[in-house]
Formats: structure tokens, C-alpha cells, sequence
């Protein structure tokens, strides 16, 4: 057999593009076979192709010219590690248009553009491949469109930023307040110096989109999605859900109901014994429910230049399969259909709520009374030791419609009693 | 674009076969838009074909002529499901003989011939299919196949018997003794009358011979495995693990070591933090190293009628690809290496150990002393309040080698404090 050769061209050698030639040389030979080709690196966008990198490549490769890469007839695949949305969009576009394959580790391309750009690559015959935009190294793109694909998937629950997870399980473990655990995560580089994007669940949210997107076979956008994060989050809740049997988590949940969508960002608990409650640190899951598999997660580094390299050579290999094939116009996402978003009031939760309240005879009662009326049944309730005439309630709800629980908390806020209301969060039971 | 279809039949309509066919009924739509075609089953063996069954299926279709099936022109796919080695061997190779696709969901079958079918598949141009014959609903072949396939894989950990991980989930979140929990799982279907194979390892270790000779590229066959189990496990020893921190589970572990591989299934402790101990009651679960990825886990149903059907269907659409590329040859298994099997006593492992001992002076420091002379360093140290001038006395060792430990075993046996060595585990300690 003639050996043949895949040609592949970079736009951008950050950390993930220096972490994908680095797997391509380290694991070569095996790479290699698994390709039943070469694939040989054949031209690098980079800004400053004068500096000194510490991958070892050719000078020559090196341009700051992006048609070089996009119009080079022996670049096969071209693989996005830039970033950014405009520029690198406007590459992709190009790239397809040219009838190369893409592969791109890009977030927010995808949660912005990522229909768009599979229309195109349907039109043009070639494919967009994207494992590497979320969930680092862990295969969730993959398992989803494949392994997945006789099931219909009726919601999704990811823990898909390092960041947050990294600083909640500092407080759960350790006892670490927020500040400290927030302090710690960056000077270990889990946390960037403005962390604002993490712990505010945008980074979650555009995770979500992309993820919602394939596994409800529509298209999510940021708009639509509910987003609330972690920033200044209080340990004392963590310890109370500890206490009852859960663990603190950012949570982006995808769920599919009557054919409209629900698709949140917000922090939430889950029982301690729940898989996703083990997912600790700098590390990321994606918890799958299908009406045939029944639920099954995929966990894993949600970053990192080798794991994230990782996610696209497997992509290239499957562009090597692909184009062995010679199989057209294969885009699975093309199918999508747009469904309706429903509002968060009308889903139901459970609810994990923490007051101050005067320490006096019927505060049970008269909470127990409001919730009751407002048919919001409680599933636990804990009272602390009071000091100085106040104590701190602690309960958790059985599931109810969010508005009721709303509804009910506004009333209790306007009790003369109620001193505060210190935290409330969503529960995931099962 | 004209109407295409895949001819399907079934050797075999139990349980998973059942499963199957109500996962292509239930999400007929979808399953059809993502083959790119109708999928249409068009003979089924059984061995009685007048039998009432529960299924929804034309009468017509049943055979107890396995020909029938086997020799059929317009069947393009046939799903063994029937079970056992032999007959089932027969079958599989006449079906790869006469140009069809094999998928399979029979654990022993691949275990004991996966190699020989492989390359029979190969030789004559069509592939077998086999997720569902370990692990359920759990993706993991192809996840090893494509998902990490720009990885070296040094190390995988498998919980991958459900029966004997409900079991021990149990014995520790309940503290119920071995025979309570056995006989739990019994009644609610988690553990065969004659639950032998699963107890003592076997079930496991068919498992890890399909995982680890994906995985290292090789073959491996189960008289290469050091094999042990879980029959008669003490609660004590599990709630000593959990005051140390760590959890027992019975591991099923393939690793490569320098080009040579040591398989082997046992009970072992990992850290409670351990992503695997998370893996609960029947659920399974699958722990990767790899040279690129670090480390990721597939965790979910490991049996189940559905789960296991939506194996085989996430098969059917992958041959459905195949056809339509018209792909010849591409069975990446052919590819594989012989390698060396390490031996147990050559292994570097960490050790849990329980002893009686009388309570005298000196104990403490004989045992450090006794370990100390063969190179084994002890990590943690408990000793019990003592009854009757006995002690109880747990310790934890850090990494040896397990021939250097069970030297110092054999010593510390013959001491005369010693009253009885009650029991020791490997303990996995990342």
C-alpha cells in the first residue's frame, strides 16, 4: 500500500496547538497506523513567526500569513487553536470554503457560530470537528453524536468549569472560605487574575450551548439560557448541605421537556453519593440521560494543553477515517430543529434554603404554614443553636414548581421575624 | 435520495435482544435520520419459534434454522445475542464468512476468541462489533478505539461486575456483613442463585481481557491473569479502610510496564476521594491513564436490557456508516502485539493489612522493624483498644515491591504476638 499523507495546517501555537505537536511527536508511530497515514504539519499561523518556541518545528513552517495556511493546496485539515471569535471565524469560513476539514478547540466559535459554520461545512462537503472546545480531554463531543446516537437524551448535567469546581472543592474539603480558595485557585493557575467569567458561569454558558446543542439536536444560544454563578458563595452553606447529605456544585443543566428546553447555569446540590459529587478540583464531568442507556457520565481534565491536544488528535483521526472513506456531506448537526426555551419559574426543583430568624415559639410553624400553602412540601429542616435570642434555620424542600417556592419566599421575607435570608440554592436529587 | 436499508437479524432473543428491539421501536426516527437509513430486522433464531413473547414482532420473522439467518441475502448485519462460546463461535465466523458485519454482545465469545474472530473479520473485509459485551450501556470500546486513540494507554481500572460492587457498596454505606448483602442482591436480581463467577473474580476477569487487549494493543487471555475475589469479605476490614480514607472495591486493572503487561482482578482500597469510589451499587465504571488525556473515567449501567441495547444499536449505527462509506479492512484490532505478562510478586503495589496481636510491649516496634528489614516503609498505623490483652492492628504501607511485602508477611506470621494476619489488600492509591 502507497503510504499516504494528511496535511495539516495550524492557526495559532498557543499551550493546546503546542500540546497537540507534542502528542504528534511523542506518539507517532501509533498515531500513524491508527491514520493508516502521515500526518505531516505542513504550515503555522502565528503572530511572530521570529520567536523562540519550545516546540521543536521547522522555522520554515511559520507564517503570519493566513492564506498561506487556508489556501495551501497540501493542507488537508486545518486545525483552530487561535481563539477569539471574528478572525477565527472568518478563517473557518474560509478554510471550509476551500473544502478543507476543520477541527477547532474554540468555545466561544462554537457557542456563537457553531450552526452556522456546520450549514457551511455541509454545503461545502467537509466537516467541523470540535471535541476539544469543551470538556478538555474528556470525550463528551464524541460519545454524544456516536456512542449516544441511539438514545434520545433527555437531559444533561455537566460540572464543565475547572475554575469553580477547583474553588468549591477547597471549601467543601478544607473548610476554605471563598477569598482563600479564590486566592489559591490562582496561584496555582486554575483561576485566571480576573476570574470574572468562571465565576460568573459564562464560561459554563457557553459550554452549555454547545453541549445542549448536539445532545437535544437543536441550537441553544446564550440568551436563552438562565445564568447565575458562585462569586462570594458562603462556606457555612456548604457545611449545612454537607450536614443533610449534599455537596455544593456549579451545575450546567441541559433538559429536554414536552419538546422545549430548559437550559440553566446556577449552582446547585447534589447528594453526596451522586457521581457528580465526586468530581473534585480542576476536573470536569458530563452526566447523560437517555431514554435507552439510562444515565451514564464522562469525567475527566476539562483543560490543559495535553488533554485538550488530546481531544484533537482524536479528531484528526477521525478526519484521517473520513477522508479514507471519501464519504460526503456526513454533518450529523445539520438536523437540528429549533425548540422552545421554557422560563425557569415553570420548572420544578427542589430547594435548599438558609434564614436567620428570631429566636421565638412558632417560626416552625409559620414557615411550615407558608410553604404549605404555597404547595411547597419540606423534605428537611435543621435549626442551629441560637446566640443572642437568633437562630439559623436550615431546610430543603421536595420538588416543587420554582414559582411556588418563589412565591412563598417572598412572604417569608416580609415576616417580622425573619431576620435574613441568607442563601437559597437549587437541590438535584437524582 | 432514494430510500436505502440495512437487512438485520438476530441470533438470539433474550433479555438484551428484547432491549434492542424496543430501543429501534422507540426511537425509530431518530435511529433511521442518523443511519441515513431504514434499519429492518428480517430474521430472528430462536430455538422455539412458536413461543409467546413479550416483544412486538412479526411471526414470520422467527427461525429455529440458524441458516436462515446466516445465509440470508439481504441480511447485511447479524446481532448475536444468544450467548455461549461454541455455538455462538460457529455461527459468527459463518456470518464473517459470507461478507456480513458482526455485532455481539458476548463477553465469554470475545474474551476466549475476540483475536481469532478479528481476524477472520479482517480477512474477509467486514468488522465485528462488541461495546455491549462489557460494560452495558457504558461507552467504552469505542472510546478506546477512537475517543483516546492518539493515547498510549499505561493503566486501566475497571469496576466491571455489578454484582459484587452492589455487594460491597452495601457492605460499606450500610455496614452489612457479606452474607446479608449477598443475599440482598440475590433477591433483587443483582446476583445469580450460583453467584461464584462474579464473586470470585471470574465474570471481571473475561472483561478485562476484551478492555486490556484493546487498550495495550495485544492480546491478553485469561490464564495470563492473576485472579481473585471478593467471597466472604469481612465488614471490618471495610470500616478500618474508611477510617484510613479509602474505599474497597474489587478492581479489575490492566497495565504496561516497560512493553510488558500485568492484568490481574482483586479486591483493592482507593482514596474515598477516588473518582471510583463514587461507583456505586450495580454501576460500573471504567478509570484511563493515558500518555496525553491524564486520567478520565466512563461511569453507568454495566447490564440491563436497554442500556445494553443501546450498546448494540450505537453498533448498528456505526455499521450503517461503514456500509454507506463502503469502507473495506479497517479493523483496527489486526494491528496488535504479543506482550509479556508480568508476574504478581514483580508488581509495586501499596498494602493494607489487618492482624490480631497480644497486647504486649514491643509489638509496634517488631512489626516496623520486620517491614523495615525488607524494604517496606508503613504510610499509616492504627491499633484498637485491646479486649482480653489482644489488639487489633490496621496498617496502610507506602508503594513496595509485593514480593519484599509478602517476605515480610511470612515473618511477621511466625511471630509469637501475632495471633492472626485477618486479612490484606492492595490499596491503589492514585
Amino acid at each position: 500500500m502507497e503510504k499516504r499523507k494528511i496535511g495539516v495546517g495550524f492557526l495559532g501555537l498557543g499551550t493546546v496547538g503546542s500540546g497537540v505537536l507534542e502528542i504528534l511527536q511523542m506518539n507517532r508511530e501509533q498515531v500513524t497506523r491508527r491514520a493508516g497515514a502521515e500526518i505531516e504539519v505542513r504550515k503555522i499561523l502565528v503572530r511572530d513567526p521570529h520567536k523562540k518556541r519550545a516546540v521543536n518545528v521547522n522555522n520554515d513552517l511559520y507564517t503570519s500569513d493566513a492564506d498561506e495556511v487556508l489556501d495551501h493546496p497540501e493542507i488537508d485539515v486545518v486545525v483552530e487553536v487561535m481563539g477569539g471569535v471574528d478572525e477565527a471565524k472568518k478563517y473557518v469560513k474560509k478554510a471550509l470554503q476551500n473544502k478543507k476539514y476543520v477541527i477547532t478547540a474554540n468555545k466561544d466559535l462554537m457557542a456563537t457560530s457553531g450552526a452556522e459554520l456546520m450549514l457551511l461545512a455541509g454545503e461545502y462537503e467537509r466537516n467541523i470537528y470540535y471535541e476539544a472546545s469543551v470538556g478538555g480531554g474528556i470525550p463528551l463531543i464524541r460519545p454524544l453524536k456516536h456512542s449516544l446516537s441511539g438514545n434520545r437524551i433527555s437531559r444533561i448535567i455537566g460540572i464543565i468549569n475547572g475554575t469553580t469546581n477547583y474553588i468549591l472543592s477547597k471549601m467543601s474539603l478544607e473548610n476554605m472560605d471563598f477569598e482563600t480558595a479564590l486566592a489559591e485557585a490562582q496561584e496555582k493557575g486554575f483561576a485566571e487574575q480576573d476570574p470574572s467569567n468562571d465565576l460568573e458561569g459564562k464560561d459554563a454558558g457557553y459550554k452549555l450551548c454547545i453541549l445542549a446543542g448536539l445532545a437535544f439536536n437543536s441550537r441553544v444560544n446564550y440568551e436563552d439560557l438562565y445564568v447565575d454563578g458562585i462569586n462570594g458563595i458562603d462556606k457555612r452553606d456548604i457545611a449545612y448541605a454537607r450536614e443533610l447529605g449534599f455537596t455544593l456544585k456549579l451545575l450546567a443543566i441541559g433538559e429536554e421537556i414536552d419538546g422545549a428546553l430548559a437550559p440553566r447555569v446556577h449552582p446547585a446540590l447534589v447528594p453526596s453519593t451522586h457521581p457528580l459529587a465526586g468530581v473534585l478540583f480542576e476536573n470536569n464531568a458530563l452526566y447523560v440521560t437517555g431514554n435507552a442507556v439510562g444515565e451514564v457520565m464522562f469525567f475527566g481534565p476539562g483543560a490543559g494543553a495535553l488533554p485538550t491536544g488530546s481531544s484533537i488528535v482524536a479528531d484528526l483521526l477521525d478526519v484521517a477515517h473520513e477522508m479514507r472513506c471519501q464519504e460526503e456531506g456526513s454533518v450529523m448537526e445539520l438536523h437540528f430543529q429549533d425548540k422552545t426555551i421554557i422560563s425557569m419559574d415553570k420548572l420544578h426543583s427542589a430547594f435548599f434554603l438558609r434564614l436567620q430568624a428570631k429566636d421565638q415559639p412558632g417560626v416552625f410553624a409559620s414557615l411550615a404554614t407558608t410553604f404549605g400553602n404555597e404547595n411547597v412540601s419540606l423534605d428537611m429542616i435543621i435549626q442551629k443553636s441560637s446566640t443572642e435570642g437568633q437562630a439559623e434555620i436550615v431546610l430543603v424542600t421536595h420538588e416543587v414548581e420554582e414559582k411556588n417556592f418563589n412565591r412563598a419566599v417572598d412572604k417569608i421575607r416580609d415576616f417580622s421575624y425573619v431576620r435574613r435570608i441568607n442563601s437559597i440554592f437549587r437541590v438535584i436529587k437524582t
